[in-house]
């Protein structure tokens, strides 16, 4: 806010929150202290939009210092807080609580320390993934995540969902190419966790906080690792008559003991919203296609790419092409990386499911979900991490239409539970945020889930940071159970399980 | 016990061990319960063996529910339970706690599942490392991790311990190559951790118990990720005139982009023990070899080793040999692999130190060592990890002689502290255990500290799992603190600090 409001407040809400903003005002900059209505209408949603809410108060700290300023008003006034980064995450891990503080930390940019010589970058939180590639590109390397949201979402925030992007078939995700963070508690404590060496004795606290969904400590410096960037790189692209021969395929070039450093597939309806949108060239007649990327050297790349080939004409690709310069492979991915654009332009709306299974049960997935959408008559593009088994369903929806987003919901719940049924989970890299919180009384038993809260407890014991998110109380799976005992069965006792 | 003894107990501690083997001979065969002194002997030390202590009971359970049936006899009796698999830990992880039980998990040796297609095999705790490879080999699969103990130490310990070995430089520690684990908690609750899938929900409790040295749970069943075997391997071993150009060599190495199958180097002391040892063909006329293996297709490997040459030229190596058969490569890695037992044959008694240093460090570090050496007049001898910057200094000394154990444990005490100094850690792939309790005061800080004893309060709040192992109290740290403090300054004041 820039000032606080003049009036007396007029319900208990709002002077509740004039009281935070009063305490909160007192330890930072006014600017830095957001009350009114429109100032906070920025932050009600992260990009889950179907999911809002407006925070009692946002606050927007520049340092160590007043972040831990925010967090002793929180524990004082014993509110929720809720981080944000660049507000870019697809599960609602950011969606603010309508009576806490919404923490923003986009104040924290700065590129802090690069050591090319060790390999390793220091950021804060509010660095986007993309900067950071581009900062270092002179020096020849680059951070290897890369989220589809790449030039928005920050490095926090890939920390807090444990990120991942078409690379991390090859590097990993975010929890494989960080080395620390530096983080602070709901208690005001700074911790560091990690290290710049191989291990780090203790627990590990630093994967543990990777992908924590910002439920046990507020990050505040992230050491990335970089990597050289290598001489070259080259896309195979092949078409295959149908999902199931693509999924078959995917699990040959891995069998084969191939790593490509991206594997990727689309579907017919994908690959048709993309062409109209981006041009990438793919070819629009087949069921399927598949994107699979080597990189290293040239003798590397040129090895390994004639042995792709050769994998994928086995698995019965109808054809097959391999980009012939840089210019060529960047715009084969463009259509990967302007998929979920080019599907909202082919419908009212779409939902991004992200589930991962084991490659084995891909084809057996795919068709699954080929018979839900009829069955729920709702269209699904289908677009694939699929070298590591990570699915993104894109259900099409109109939400003006009554029921069909609950619908949707139905179905993706459905995807999701299809996941979990096949030994797959129902995450790859978006985290669990609100969306997914019931599918995780299906992932987990109850001695997971109480372990996670006693894990909760002993960083947030009165549940301070992000509540609501992630984990789910015991209580509501109850209720979830209850509801589908309750049915008689499963939610929806015609899908046979695997 | 093959029984009970018949004699009364003649004090308070063998009546307490009687009492708790009662209690476990209820639930478990009685050949399962070991109680006579002469049974427990071979439990009283694991591969630290410095360390001694005699357990109360041991407990031998061949299942689940008598793991379970252990764990309740300790907390109902509020013993302290030390789960044990081979016995060959560094670092006294599995020392037994003499009022508790030794739970061994010898009997739980099955290979329970392969699946080759989703490349995983899921194994119970006591399965020794090789013998997972060995048994996947004929399906052109292994399992990365390679401690030196491999044909000794179980896969339970590698998991408790984080292990490392040769190949974890290109192929990662345990927790990067274990995919699921199957736990009981003290309070006997089963909890699955992990996934089938490329990223599960919630916390990653598979990374937190992964390392934790049997303070968070009782491992019962592994799943493990298995690698095709690389079509070829091949070593180039290269001499070089002191160690700081050696440790630069390994610097540029990676510097260039190479991630090398393996990057070891052995200092002049410990060829010529390898060398007398095993006959694996060192240059003796040298300060420092390194080792660096290259895997992958031919083609892969030809292209790289170029390379790997081309840079070791580069940095100094005054010969370079490459193995041109298989048996050669063997040959080459047998001393390597025979280092310890042959600095065993040229010193009485010896002591293994394992620290993670950044890469960078590694010649400064390598020095300052030579230094410490001549300080405390004991040898030596440098085995190290070195592409990952894992060292393995060995002390040479004789514990026979008066004050030498001491000197040697403060000269290892140095050595750890100055890894912290230069920003490495205390571990490469040892764990902590008894031996580097004190040093976990050095390399964290109270809040962290704090957080691990919040954590393992969340998994085990009576402490009853591995009490005084890897976590040091906070009180015995401020003891240590004091100790410094009371001396004036560091313990060794003459050694400057980076």
């Amino acid at each position: 806010m820039s000032a606080l409001p003049e009036t007396a407040p007029h319900d208990a809400a709002r002077s509740r929150a004039a009281e935070v903003a009063e305490r909160l005002a007192r330890a930072l900059p006014p600017e830095s202290v957001l009350l009114d209505r429109e100032d906070l209408k920025p932050y009600e949603c992260d990009g889950l939009s179907a999911y809002r809410a407006t925070p009692l108060v946002a606050a927007i700290p520049a340092d160590e210092a007043q972040v831990a300023a925010v967090l002793a008003v929180a524990r004082e006034a014993k509110v929720p807080v809720v981080a944000r980064g660049s507000g870019t995450g697809l599960s609602g891990g950011a969606l603010p609580h309508p009576e806490g503080i919404l923490l923003s930390l986009a104040k924290f940019n700065r590129i802090v320390e690069v050591d090319a010589r060790a390999r390793k970058a220091r950021v804060q939180p509010g660095v986007t993934n993309l900067r950071i590639s581009q900062h270092v590109a002179p020096l020849g390397l680059y951070y290897a995540p890369d989220p589809s949201s790449q030039i928005a979402c920050s490095i926090g925030g890939n920390v807090a969902e444990n990120s991942g992007g078409v690379h991390c078939l090859k590097y990993g995700l975010t929890v494989h190419n960080v080395m620390r963070v530096h983080a602070i508690t709901i208690e005001g404590e700074a911790i560091d966790l990690g290290a710049d060496a191989l291990d780090a004795p203790g627990y590990d606290l630093l994967a543990l906080v990777t992908g924590s969904e910002g439920l046990l400590a507020v990050t505040l410096e992230v050491t990335v690792k970089l990597l050289p960037k290598p001489e070259l790189a080259q896309v195979v692209m092949a078409s295959f008559p149908d999902v199931e021969s693509a999924g078959e395929a995917v699990a040959n070039v891995i069998g084969a003991g191939i790593i490509p450093a991206g594997l990727e597939m689309m579907d017919r309806l994908a690959t048709r919203a993309v062409e109209d949108f981006v041009h990438a060239g793919y070819d629009l007649e087949t069921e399927a296609i598949l994107l699979c990327e080597s990189d290293g050297t040239r003798e590397e790349v040129a090895h390994e790419t004639e042995r792709m080939i050769e994998v994928m004409r086995a698995s019965g690709a109808t054809d097959i092409r391999c980009s012939a310069s840089e210019a060529e492979r960047l715009r084969f991915w463009s259509g990967r990386k302007a998929a979920f654009p080019a599907v909202g332009r082919i419908s009212p709306d779409y939902y991004c499911i992200d589930g991962s299974i084991p490659r084995g049960a891909l084809a057996a997935v795919l068709k699954r979900i080929e018979e839900l959408s009829a069955r729920y008559g709702l269209r699904c593009a289908n677009v694939f991490h699929a070298g590591d088994g990570n699915l993104h369903p894109l259900i099409l929806y109109d939400a003006n239409m009554p029921g069909e987003l609950e619908k949707t919901e139905r179905f993706a719940a459905d995807i999701l539970e299809l996941c979990i049924a096949v030994g797959g989970t129902i995450t790859g890299e978006h985290g669990v945020g609100i969306e997914k919180i019931n599918q995780m009384c299906v992932q987990f038993g109850a001695a997971e889930l109480a372990q996670f809260h006693a894990i909760k407890a002993a960083f947030d014991p009165e549940g301070l940071l992000n509540p609501g998110k992630a984990i789910p109380l015991l209580a509501r799976c109850a209720e979830y159970g209850a509801m589908r005992v309750k049915a008689g069965a499963l939610p929806h006792p015609e899908l046979p399980r695997f």
